[in-house]
């Protein structure tokens, strides 16, 4: 159907289904969405059966809008919810979403803002049109929320052309005659960092992830394949999780000229923002520049389409994206593509684990249909066993009492998202119950805010965390023992000071961040301690501190100085958001259905290879394990 | 080095190298090569070592060339040589390459127009600046050669505008940082028709082949394959040889913008050119259009840069073509490759018979190095074998003569090229010795034609044939036997008359041409015989009837009418021009040096796979089997 066709045919579709007399003020495309305005919200609110029917009829989702004439102004509107709530509800924001008209009131007691039966939230619905939503104010105010809350509301007239401009594009007639299926490895394969893989059918391309390469100086995937350009020819680009070697490079796309849509999940959105914009600082604080600028980051936000859990939408003329929970970081998702009508359906794990964490739930293994997977394989090796997440902790809570005994420092890189939050959760249970002595805990380089951001989606924390942290009212996150670096002073002190005390800090390879300014400071003391609690990739300082290397050369200020490691050096395996070996071939063996083909990528080349045989020999599936700029046909 | 800094170089070069006071008039690009203009041409025809100084120290081809102004007008020296050269030596034709200088003498005695110890042709040289060449002017004239040659005197000007262009673009700046080389298959693999790969570094693609796919109707390969477009992003295309399945859709690229160089054999181009223009014929007699027109053909013609065996060249800043003979049909070729300054050795053996034959020596299996070897396997499969060549001419002799015998007539669907010429050498000695009676043998569509430009090629056949034809006087070709079809009125009065005869008639695999004919009235009689003698692609008619099919619909003017096959159907194998499997695997264990991959293409889906793991278990050599649309990368 031709993009006119569409529409046409909803007014069509609609004059057949709706009761007459019902006022229908405009029909649009919005991204993915066929959007129904409307002066009679009631009407489809009572009858939910009306959407059901015009989405099947038009095979695409549809949304009930009201008519923009119906809301107030948000000015007026904030200030008569305002008026309305009771004081005691302690109301902490409110934000409108204007792509569909809802208005969100963030409070400490959200039962309060609803009222008897909704009596208070009916009340405002009557008389703003707007349709409010309450959500419990996060424990912990993220300063990056707020900000792309605000950014959003500040292009709201510009998001409006760019969500149709979007809806026009997906709605393009549809190329007869032969297709096919296609995946082109641009980088992360047979290596770790730089993901970046091209999805291509006769039609349409979508780009998987676009990260750096962590281990060698600004490594990006290979952007000069051919078949990646212009940039225009590109349906989406769908970001798998907020890492840096999985987005960190999406702003640059931006820099040369795409303007299409980004699909990730609302948490994965802003951890990358918080991501991005870091390490436009990091790069500075190094003396170099970062390959994008701040206003690239507000373009990849103002370009994104979130998408949740189980949402299934089209991002092109025949590829339909569904997100399922991955496991390893807020908001990572494998991302699962149907194909051309059924052609075929491809799923992406992106990074994953299928462990039920501290923080996650395991990772997604069951579909509609799967005919091909392609999987991580970081710890894919046939040796890669990882401890228990339960020894994990008692060899943490061992390194940690020696070292705090002894006076020692304990210096910990992290990845701000995802180990930060894990390693928070457990020494805040060893220092509650004892088994450590309660020292601060320092959290430098975003690890703050990261964890802020979690608190503001708790829907894709495990169930057992959202329970205690909301319902037990016992959220660990907000324990006195953390202290947040916010200062450069404060870092010098805590540098300098001869107290014993952890910091947690980023990056989590040492390849730059506030990390180097406590191993600068730290290393010449054998009583302190460099822990390492996840994966150091070929090519970081992290990887050459673990192989022993103790004449260190690490930047500073665009020059070169030497630093000799004296301090103790220890591992505390199984606190990785990556599955390991027995995981991977435990998740290969669960998924339902089986997919026919297997393609193995995001792990050392040595590793790739392994899980490849082992997988075919295992489970007698097709596998390939194929290198960057090489493409395999799906269909 | 830049285009500029080159001739820059070149200068620097000659002046340190060659004697004083000679005198260079000019140094441009050709095509891959550095012309040096000079009034000279003595002073370098005594010295053959500063052409090779030169060609060493700019690491390019050097051709000495003499300033036009040395050189007389055509028509002048034409005139001049008729007068010089006595009448006895027979002159046929004389013709002019401008491109070097060269006036090339044909003549039925050569001896003559050279003159005792070259007497004539110093006389000549003198008198007219051209460098005089002397050939024996060939048994049969050909219609193609001598139109080729016209034309392109014709467009002489644009052709030195073209070749500058390419010398210039070849000469691009260099890039600088890690390259790659990728092949990606476009048509032609898992399935035998619209051979097409794309050769591509970062820098710079190469598309070899560009066929139809027979058997489909007008299948072509994956244009619509993003990596491939736009088409001026292409370096060159190189033609392994000038059959349909490899060549027919090159007019096609000139015809979407492509005015790239080609590179294939002399004969190669001058048959394809053949070829291309009965295909529009071919179309036409089918009610159909051909997707090119003749001046598409031409525009291939005049962008077609000539190699000849053994000679290596640039075709793209950092790949090198070499061609060796490949032993399929006249001119067909082994393309080497030599990418990236020894980054990379990589050869395509196009349609390859590794077994010398009446026609040609058996396919080339040296090279300087080789890596990875692209291969076919039209006969791959493990129970491929062929019958000898001389249990094939027994087979042929028994079963003609048995048709004969009964008053039949014999129909022999051939490629106007290859095939053709081998049975008729087969039949002529067959009828000369007394083993079969003579029977006229009728040639139809293109073949006489086919076989004259053989004989303007004499250095591509083998010895023996060439020692045959030209030293013994003993042409099988000039046989009173062999009766061109030259007229409609002919080809119907072949078909409707009553006395035994053999017809060998395109198109081989009988999808239209003039054999559909000859099949229509010949097809409700069982006396008389269809002998296959070639490969029959899946989803030809020639396939069809082999497997028995007997209700035939056949096109006729655009529309489709019936037929009933009575015919007896017979097959003599072993007049292949390809590679049985035993020839295939012989050629891998002969291949000096073993390259490290071997790619299957050009064979049907499971003798494509079976090759692929007969190859990697006898020895042990990495082997793929790629998808059409799949991309294997080589570094």
């Amino acid at each position: 159907m031709s993009t006119e066709r569409i529409l046409e045919e909803a007014r069509e579709q609609i004059s057949k289904i709706i009761p007459e007399g019902v006022n229908i003020s405009g029909i649009e495309y919005e991204g993915p969405l066929v959007v129904v305005y409307t002066k009679d919200m009631d009407t489809f609110a009572s009858n939910n059966d009306i959407v059901k029917q015009l989405a099947q009829g038009l095979r695409r989702r549809v949304a009930i809008r009201p008519d923009p004439s119906m809301l107030a102004d948000p000015e007026e509107v904030e200030r008569r919810i305002r008026e309305i709530i009771p004081d005691e509800a302690e109301i902490t924001d409110i934000y409108f979403d204007d792509d569909i008209g809802e208005v969100m009131i963030e409070a400490i007691s959200p039962g309060i803002v609803i009222g008897k039966h909704g009596s208070t939230l009916n009340e405002i619905k009557k008389e703003v049109g707007w349709a409010p939503k309450v959500v419990r104010a996060p424990p912990l105010p993220s300063k990056t929320v707020s900000d792309i809350r605000s950014y959003l509301r500040q292009i709201s007239d510009d998001r409006k052309v760019f969500l149709k401009k979007v809806g026009r594009r997906l709605a393009r007639q549809r190329l007869e005659g032969e297709s096919w299926l296609r995946m082109t490895a641009l980088g992360g394969f047979r290596e770790v960092g730089r993901s970046a893989t091209l999805l291509s059918t006769r039609e349409s391309k979508v780009l998987i992830d676009c990260g750096i390469d962590p281990g060698k100086d600004g490594g990006t995937p290979y952007f000069n394949a051919p078949e990646l350009m212009p940039l225009d020819t590109l349906d989406a680009v769908v970001i798998t999780h907020a890492h840096m070697d999985h987005c960190a490079l999406l702003p640059v796309l931006y820099k040369f000229g795409y303007d299409g849509p980004v699909y990730c999940t609302p948490p994965t959105r802003d951890l990358m923002s918080l991501m991005q914009l870091d390490g436009i600082k990091v790069s500075f604080g190094e003396g170099k520049k970062a390959p994008y600028e701040s206003s690239h980051v507000r373009e990849v936000v103002a370009h994104c389409i979130p998408l949740k859990y189980g949402e299934t939408t089209d991002i092109a003329p025949d590829i339909r994206l569904t997100f399922q929970n991955a496991g390893h970081i807020l908001g990572s998702a494998v991302c699962h593509f149907h194909v051309g009508d059924g052609m075929h359906n491809i799923a992406f794990t992106g990074d994953m684990k299928f462990e039920r964490t501290w923080l996650f739930n395991a990772t997604a293994n069951r579909f509609p249909r799967l005919e091909t997977l392609v999987i991580e394989s970081t710890y894919g090796g046939h040796r890669d066993f990882q401890p228990s997440r339960a020894d994990a902790v008692n060899t943490l809570n061992e390194i940690c009492d020696r070292v705090l005994k002894r006076q020692g420092k304990i210096l910990i890189p992290v990845f701000a998202v995802g180990r930060s939050q894990e390693v928070m959760l457990v020494l805040e249970e060893l220092m509650r119950t004892g088994k450590l002595p309660s020292v601060p805990i320092y959290l430098d380089g975003m690890i703050w805010e990261a964890t802020a951001i979690h608190t503001a989606y708790p829907e894709y924390l495990n169930s057992q965390l959202r329970t205690q942290i909301f319902q037990m009212g016992e959220n660990p996150f907000l324990s006195p023992l953390f202290k947040r670096v916010e200062t450069q002073d404060m870092r010098e002190r805590i540098c300098h000071d001869d107290e014993p005390c952890i910091v947690l800090s980023t990056s989590g390879m040492m390849n730059g961040g506030p990390v180097m300014e406590y191993l600068k400071s730290w290393a010449d003391n054998s009583n302190n301690c460099l822990i390492f609690v996840g994966y150091q990739a070929e090519g970081t300082l992290g990887s050459r501190i673990l192989k022993g290397q103790t004449d260190l050369q690490i930047p500073e200020r665009g020059k070169m100085i030497n630093i000799k490691m004296c301090m103790d050096i220890e591992v505390a395996e199984g606190f990785s958001g990556h599955s390991d070996r027995r995981q991977l071939m435990a998740y290969i063996a669960s998924l339902d259905p089986k997919p026919n083909k297997i393609i193995i990528g995001h792990g050392d080349e040595h590793k790739c290879s392994d899980l490849a045989s082992s997988i075919y020999k295992k489970f007698n599936i097709e596998t390939r394990a194929p290198m960057n700029l090489e493409t395999i046909r799906m269909r």
